[in-house]
């Protein structure tokens, strides 16, 4: 278990290219956004956003496609109704992130399982994970960022088993799915295609809600700008934890998490990348 | 009577743990919100979520749910068609914010018959008053911040009368609902848990729209976060009078509730804490 | 005609009293909003709120009542339907803007026609003032600010007419609707109870979409907190002429009407007053 | 073929006459916002405003309609069912955006072609060139702005056959359609009524959604501006690359095109022309 700080990142996502255009910096699509949980995939939507990704769609409830549409005009926001409405938006994706306010209704359900077909890279998350619990899958082309709650599903256990021995609990999740995994808590632990290891660094004013989906969104757009999964974890991990210090130094407690959204840019740039 | 101010809380809200997640800073959930009134749930719902609460959440009515689900991610917006909609959302709770835009029509009477029902620690302001006026409950665990017309509903006399002696008035809420109790007002008198007190500061930049949803969402963040009744009915009340202050210092005229938000949330991080 | 400037204003709008509350600041009441001209309704509110207006409620169109409603918590927003919901309103204001937005539909006309018969103060602006030229009316309660088309509509003749004499305009104006008038265009002229005056401040950023709207959210915010009519019309004009100069600073190209709102607030607070 | 850089636009566009109104500042139509694309038609609408347009009208799906008015009060956005509720916007536009999240579906041609029928000066863009590809169309009053993909479907060829000769390919564009053409890619070249020109401005940051319907808006309202197509063209594309410039000194990554809106009103006010 070795210790990851900024200066370890070395060169992983270096400075773009002069003559880029948005088509070479990825597609991200979010899925998610149930009735009453619109905000998570807005969240998840702008810190794809701000992570640099060069397009990002979002794949939602058609109760909320309207505030979701309304929350950031570069997004573009489609509503969900079936099957087909979904296929294109997977063919086109290079990263997706599946679960913030996903839910776990009929609709839910139907939209994990069509999205778990798609070939692209997935980061799941939130009802994502809940979903993976009950339909199984292995593929180091998953990376899941479970909080030990959600953990402790996975593995079919308690969360205060998951606690007694986080490592173990990591490196069980890693075996049974296969996945590129990060156990959420003070500590985080991960374990990737680049051995284990785990990240000190965080803030308590990031015990707010949707710091989660802030997460699932820089992962899924360091992937889209072709990021390996395991460095996109780790990066996106310690990044969003770096963050949340600094948008904590206005004070922790009624820090947000759209308050993390101007540092994560600053933090894909380079800033405070050599720092410790 | 003592005079609080902000030397006189102490360590009410100390600084938070190293390691807390969200779920140690408890569960607000505003009710209220009729067609027409969406805003005073919002001011509410960003109050609570400045004050450091974990998580808040909102049940309105369905006419609105977007509006509201439109202005702040980090909450989750929940429309409440009938008695099943609501009650995970009570259970959940650990505390409730009861009033702000929620009307009197049936659909009023309804939702507040069923949250008072509820277990959690309530903050009763606005239209909830008015309704505890004609349902009226005695507990220890409720919160009430009427101003002047809103006691005399609950006292069935006139706002004459209240404002012709403000410390019996407060003191008869005090003793026919047994809870704890703030006369708005300028010169806001209490009575608590912890004794008679008033607090003397605020601005005439309050004077506009909103401020008393503002004070209700505070107050119910704070309960939240595991203050006691008494302490978090205070500090709100004080910190809300400052913050007033604070915006009212860019000019009195004008000053929106919104413009309070900032330092809502500078000052339950300790800011100006100890000045006078 | 006497040239306006800042300095000639007085104190005609006062520092508050330390003790006043919302209900002494008045209660603006925005009247207009058809489906594609949302934004006017919003910009009137807005100004109304910053000119320091104690509660503002808005009355539009229900298919245009979310857009609104989702602009600023802190206004009241009601979709009128029929002549029962604008009822309870009309009763509650004590200033009117009645136009802004309103259109020339059989719904528009309805409810103009409701409206001119409350007692209230109003400020007539934009399809108010061209329904206006259809149902004349006589009352020195009326506020009328016509730019030079509107005008001569109200006067039935064109507007070349006007252009050709302004000064001439602007007496027939008031002899004929025995109103608080304002001729807008470059050079302002106003025949009030307070006599004749000009105001040649302004900024060619002003010449964009929604400013008038601005103005008739500004008197109407000033007539609310009991200015006289002739002054609020006159203090509102010079305000909205200065807030444009000042936000005209960052550019006059693109300059956008929300962009005075900020000023708007620090002229009502005195800001400015004495300059010249 | 010469380089175009600010220093070369002169007094293009000059300082606004003292005593001008929005009506001498022109009308820009923006047509488009497909559900799901909404997020174009609100950057298009933005940019124009900030190039000084004096009004801007948006012409969208009726399912978007709420989300469009919502995000600029300055804007009137109207819901198109049919060529009646269209043809008086038409007829007040002094200049056309045509094609942001246009789409390709049958109200797509259909709103298509009744636009190419307006007189006004178009800005054709995204699906409006798509469209164009399938409707061709020769008059000197269009403004084609293609990538290299719109490029090949309007040349009936692959985008490598563009990128290989990019001088070839603008310069059959011209001679096809007869228009002042711009196409993108690192190092836009143009043919216009004023010759052949390149500009080697932008920047990396520019690699993100969005960033191309804000140069359509932008060059939209300078036309309205009476600034004559092919300089409207010219200087819409190096503006819109110096503000993505100065807009990535905040970051490359992760720059979004709303980031962008401050400066082109800077620019188009004369900030950074002489510089080089």
């Amino acid at each position: 278990w070795f210790r990851v700080d900024a200066g370890g990142l070395g060169n992983w996502l270096p400075a773009r290219a002069r003559c880029t255009h948005k088509g070479e910096q990825g597609h991200v699509l979010i899925v998610g956004g149930q009735p009453g949980m619109s905000g998570a995939v807005i969240l998840a939507m702008k810190s794809a956003l701000r992570a640099g990704a060069g397009k990002v769609s979002v794949a939602c409830h058609p109760d909320v496609q309207a505030i979701v549409a309304a929350a950031q005009p570069e997004a573009m926001v489609h509503s969900i109704k079936d099957e087909d409405t979904l296929k294109p938006l997977l063919r086109d994706a290079s990263a997706i992130a599946l679960g913030p306010g996903l839910g776990q209704s009929r609709w839910s359900h139907d939209v994990f399982s069509q999205v778990m077909k798609a070939d692209a890279l997935k980061v799941i998350d939130a009802d994502g994970l809940n979903l993976l619990a009950s339909y199984p899958a292995r593929s180091s082309k998953l990376l899941l960022t479970p909080h030990p709650g959600e953990a402790a599903r996975l593995l079919q256990t308690t969360a205060d088993e998951v606690e007694a021995d986080r490592f173990l609990a990591v490196t069980q999740l890693r075996e049974k799915y296969g996945a590129q995994v990060l156990l959420k808590g003070a500590g985080s632990l991960l374990v990737t295609d680049r051995g284990r290891c785990l990240i000190d660094r965080g803030s308590p004013a990031m015990a707010s809600g949707g710091m989660g989906d802030l997460l699932t969104g820089l992962i899924s757009g360091l992937l889209a700008q072709r990021m390996a999964p395991a460095q996109a974890l780790i990066a996106g991990a310690l990044w969003h934890a770096m963050a949340g210090e600094e948008a904590g130094k206005d004070g922790e407690r009624g820090t947000l998490a759209s308050d993390l959204l101007p540092y994560i840019r600053r933090l894909v740039n380079g800033y405070g990348r050599d720092d410790d």
